[in-house]
């Protein structure tokens, strides 16, 4: 049995949970609280040295962290994993366009506004996440305006990948009602076999 | 002939002419200036709609961007990507890791403090992102105290993708002395076959 180090309010958990499903494959989920500090003590250290959630333990007991390199263990031999090497290649680079430009803006927007409120410290740098979550939504507006999915035609870990936090937008006040190539996609993410929501 | 839209100051970059290098791939390289908005003009956002280097034409005339993803598709095949699963997994996280806490914050001081001079903007940011490179290098000290290399015993894309920032962190004041085996590692990456230098 797989174990998900795990949080309800995480898009980067969900994205474990989401995959999980699609592939029948059963977890056992352990919450952990990401604010308070849970995820920094000894014990879940070494699980992931690096502190976040999620996390994975395997049958063998290996750990292995980082939702979207999860996403790759799970995926490598299904058709969420494309067989083209140049398509895999697009399926990183949109994964990595979501570690970097989208999860720092999107989720930490959402995650201040929705979760922990704003604070002295958060509030001076929301315009600038806000402006640049924006531009991460702009890039995938004119992908998706001539793509039904990220990469190759059909739904792989990249649609996963840049659901998770994208679906949950609004909850950061992002106003998805200007992207309706993106709104599109939104639905056809969530009427493939296994969907889960992110409250599921 | 492949074609890099590169940048001399940039070890994103530096970690494509890496790899093209140990494989013995020629390569053309266009210098882009990344201070000055060339990347946002419309003819490099026809290579890469995110309007950052590096990027890479291949021989058929496809765009591929995103550092590590380029990383990705050169080492599919070779000794830099592993033959067993999770190994391929954990390269995976090692390079999500160094692309979510390692280069903004590493690399992004290096640039304000070596490239741009500190600015009203950026100074105020400084000490939070001067702190987080130092945890960054603290989970990379804590792994090669035990490992020689990120994954597997062997060098693969997770070391080439660490090295490009890791061995400029001085530039932005970051104090390697404190860590031996990152320094012992970095020792042991620039002797690699094929290995050039970011000045190269």
């Amino acid at each position: 049995m797989i174990t998900l180090y795990d949080s309800a309010i995480s898009g980067n958990a969900y994205k474990v949970r989401l995959i999980l499903s699609h592939l029948g494959i059963p977890v056992r989920r352990i919450e952990m609280n990401v604010d308070d500090g849970s995820t920094r003590r000894p014990d879940f250290l070494k699980v992931n040295r690096n502190g976040k959630v999620p996390a994975v333990i395997l049958a063998d007991g290996s750990a292995l962290a980082e939702s979207d390199a999860i996403l790759y263990y799970f995926a490598e031999g299904t058709p969420l994993w494309p067989t083209d090497r140049l398509d895999r290649a697009r399926v990183l680079q949109w994964m990595f366009f979501e570690q970097y430009n989208h999860e720092p803006t999107i989720a930490v927007v959402r995650h201040w506004i929705a979760h922990l409120g704003k604070t002295p410290e958060s509030e001076p740098a929301l315009p600038a996440k806000i402006a640049a979550g924006y531009r991460a939504l702009d890039v995938m507006e004119e992908h998706l305006q001539a793509h039904p999915f990220f990469v190759g035609g059909s739904y792989t870990i990249a649609d996963i990948a840049l659901y998770a936090y994208t679906h949950v937008a609004h909850e950061g006040g992002f106003d998805l009602g200007r992207y309706p190539a993106i709104s599109a996609w939104l639905k056809r993410v969530a009427t493939q076999p296994g969907h889960i929501r992110i409250t599921d």
